[in-house]
């Protein structure tokens, strides 16, 4: 039967400040849920926030903002740690159509000026400990750095945050955005030496969110932690997560065991997302089992598996359910979850189930969906897909290939339909959370006078998921050791990407053509820290 | 700073089949995601289907459809009662684009052919048992009967639905489906005596159903009911809500005690979604208190409040938690919920906190939005909000006025910041789930020449939620009774249409224009059907 002309569309007149779906509407809609309920705990800055006083705070970041000639699509930079601020500053971002472009601050000066350019910053949001590292950067700029986020004695010429916002409207901004909008750009590390800035559209950071309190069991009732980094998508999604259901969480500058055990016994923390190293951390502390750990119910934990011995003992000495979450930045996060009640049911680096708004696929290098049980390049498709990379059409185009992200992670659905991990696709290691190109690693290794030939591997490590380790051979006559060329790269790259270690072999295993096998390398050397640990 | 030329639009490369949010999504992700887990249990049908096994019926189906010439944009009714085939061609349906127009059968004959003629239905599935009642309607009509559902035993010349998916493929159909598309057209009636069209998008549809898992408690380890009409957006947003975390559903034509009993106690039923007069009914049961429950834990109900002494008597007999959940049509549900926690806290109709992708506001007649504290109209905002209403400009307009869609409920926000129902703002009565038109029932019974004047009025009544309820004023020497009204009434109007009582008075509660004042009256019998139980 004929199509009418128009029939899908022309019946639409609701308009968009209606049924919009964008990220600012989380703040705005916990504060008119919720007004009175305690939003952020920081103890570290000794403040409490309900979600009414929070959204009052986040306009305020929004007017100041436009006050400074910020608008809708203008880049906000930020370099910073965990704080009320950062958070504020976020969602200040969100509600005026400003795209929020966290940079981490432990990368070198360097990459936080590429950034800062590849991202044409219009304005930069800054820790006040951190000003020094980027005033140099800001100088030859035309950048406004907006204000100083107070979380030390630092002194700077520029205002701090608070004062910027103080005496601003406490009032919802007037922006139009739409779902579609540019909500964030996150740098992530590729294959090649220069990060890749992820296009984080309103509907995919809001449905990623919303994953949380469908598959990762978050309800109203939580008191959830927030330790791991904010620049990083996987922390900043369970904050979002939380609000969507009204949950508290209590915001710390970083991890800190003695932190995390006050705020389990002092403010009934429920449902925490940590590493594996920081839950081993407080497994190890002599006081634990002496500790009141009752209200913890659900650990969350990321970035690399726990063993099953390991997990057994934290089960009983936490007394909650543990579960895996996994996602990366350009399919924001959590995109599966290892759920508790699969927890010691198997063995190896397992992912579990896809989470509600996400699709997962084993695709082969031709494009074509493989069967279960058969090994292939993990796929997914949904509204928490980023839009592509900013400024590199081919990378984006080669992201997207045969209608799916590829996340270049290996892997196969076992025969009870669990996702498990088997192997990274191309050359990046993932150390603490964040992509590490092991090319950039290599070549500037390769610059110091000492090594001949190396490859750059990563090994499982229980603080870092994968640790940056070198395998050198050393150029002849050469007479540094080991620790010196560990030092050298600690000065050139930033400290998630130095090698971890650093080991002299004779040679390494490569192919009849001469190609490095970095695949064999690692599969050997696979219990290297293990043994470390052990000796 | 100056906005560059198309900042937010230029980068987006990704395409729609990737990052797109539409409801026939929902049932290949779950299969995706839960390939062999238990998606529906049809007792009465005695069929179970595992999510694979559901999703490639609906594939069937999907071809099927496109089979018969179907295409995105086309409308397809349905007259059905609850049946896995009701579900398979609603998902079918919004895998194609098709718009999927559900219509209760329980309206007049006369009221099927109006919604059929202004949806512009071009084909029709249709309950073998009520095919003869649509026939007629067909006979003269451009609708094509495309099969009936077997459910009962009725000879009809059309082939049944599973005859006509049967033999199509089980793949997924290849259809371009945006966010905003139309997805289901469901009618519900206003202040006038026709139904309207209300328009609700694939986002909203999604959007509200993710409501359910993050503000409804319900997680993927619950065995929900579907004993609640599918035809009504209530029941279908709770279904899609298990399938966005893959929970289980057990679908049942109607509510049955004896059914929903065995569901508990054989399928493990843990969470349940059924009006007040359900659980009462069960309450009531000589054996409730030696059948065993422990399965049961969360117990949604909706359309009417229940009074705490009998809350109390439910909470512990079925040691269950239970919520309130609201929503309409228009705002696709669950908007808001009243949690558990607050259950027996507060007296009267109270509907609680908003979910999570809902915006609900208190406006009063000029627009502007009101304080805590104070009565005006429930506004909502939120992307499972409606699109409008099929050709009808004024109605949509009105509906959409000040930039919010109105409700027609009058409530107010408490000190606590839980929203409480007041009144119905329009001469509408929402009985058994559905708007009945007060006018239309009144015209109707005018032309009964017993009746000289008569008002109709909601009371509350915990079968209907509000009961339909007349008060006439008998025409001089009319030797009609009560009864006889009655009766012409339901020979008029559809059963949950019909006055559910009807009292003659001497006169109504006027203004001193000579206007009814139906408030009063309302008010004044509040307790009609109360006193009728205690008597």
């Amino acid at each position: 039967m004929p199509q009418e002309e128009g029939t899908q569309k022309d019946t639409v007149t609701r308009s968009n400040e209606i049924a919009r779906m964008v990220g600012g509407d989380i703040a705005r809609r916990a504060a008119n849920r919720t007004p009175q309920k305690l939003a952020f705990i920081a103890p570290e800055q000794d403040e409490e926030l309900t979600f009414e006083a929070f959204n009052r705070r986040v306009n305020r970041a929004a007017h100041a903002f436009q006050e400074e000639g910020l608008e809708s699509g203008d880049r906000l930079a930020i370099v910073g740690g965990n704080s009320l601020q950062f958070l504020t500053a976020y969602f200040g971002a969100l509600k005026t159509g400003i795209v929020f472009t966290p940079i981490n601050p432990e990368i070198t000066s360097e990459d936080i000026g590429y950034e800062l350019d590849h991202s044409e910053a219009d304005a930069l949001l800054v820790d006040d400990v951190l000003y020094p590292k980027v005033e140099p950067l800001v100088a030859d700029r035309d950048i406004d750095v907006l204000a100083t986020i107070t979380v030390g004695d630092e002194d700077s010429p520029v205002p701090s945050f608070d004062e910027v916002i103080d005496g601003q409207s406490p009032t919802e901004p007037a922006v139009e955005i739409h779902d579609e909008d540019l909500a964030q750009i996150m740098y992530t590390s590729g294959t090649t030496s220069r990060p890749k800035g992820v296009l984080l559209s309103h509907k995919a950071i809001t449905t990623g969110s919303l994953n949380v309190s469908a598959s990762g069991d978050l309800t109203r009732n939580d008191v959830t932690s927030c330790v791991m980094p904010l620049f990083h998508c996987a922390q900043l999604t369970m904050v979002k997560g939380a609000m969507h259901v009204s949950a508290t969480t209590v915001v710390r500058r970083s991890f800190d065991p003695d932190g995390f055990l006050e705020d389990v016994e002092q403010r009934d923390l429920t449902w925490s997302f940590m590493l594996p190293a920081m839950y081993n951390g407080l497994l190890a502390r002599p006081d634990i089992e002496d500790r009141d750990l009752s209200s913890l119910r659900y650990c969350l934990y990321a970035m690399a598996p726990i063993g099953n011995e390991t997990l057994e003992r934290a089960i009983e000495t936490f007394d909650a359910d543990f579960a895996l979450g996994s996602g990366q930045t350009e399919a924001y996060p959590p995109t599966c979850i290892y759920h508790p009640e699969w927890q010691l049911e198997k063995e190896g680096n397992y992912w579990g189930h896809a989470a509600a708004n996400t699709d997962i696929a084993i695709m082969d290098d031709d494009g074509t969906l493989l069967d279960r049980g058969e090994v292939g390049e993990i796929v997914y498709r949904g509204p928490n897909v980023m839009d592509g990379y900013l400024k590199n059409e081919e990378a984006t185009e080669e992201a997207f290939a045969h209608g799916w992200f590829h996340s270049g992670d290996m892997g196969f659905f076992d025969e009870d339909g669990l996702l498990k991990f088997v192997d990274r696709k191309k050359d990046i290691i993932k150390s603490g959370g964040e992509n590490v190109s092991t090319q950039k690693v290599e070549s500037t290794l390769l610059d110091h006078p000492a090594v001949e030939e190396l490859a750059v591997v990563g090994i499982p490590h229980e603080r870092w998921g994968e640790a940056v380790t070198a395998f050198v051979i050393p150029a002849e006559g050469a007479d540094a050791d080991t620790e010196d060329i560990r030092e050298y790269a600690s000065e050139h790259l930033a400290g998630f990407e130095s090698p971890k270690a650093v080991e002299f072999v004779e040679e390494l295993p490569k192919t009849a053509t001469g190609k490095i096998q970095k695949f064999q390398l690692a599969e050997h050397e696979a219990d290297y820290y293990q043994e470390q640990v052990d000796d």
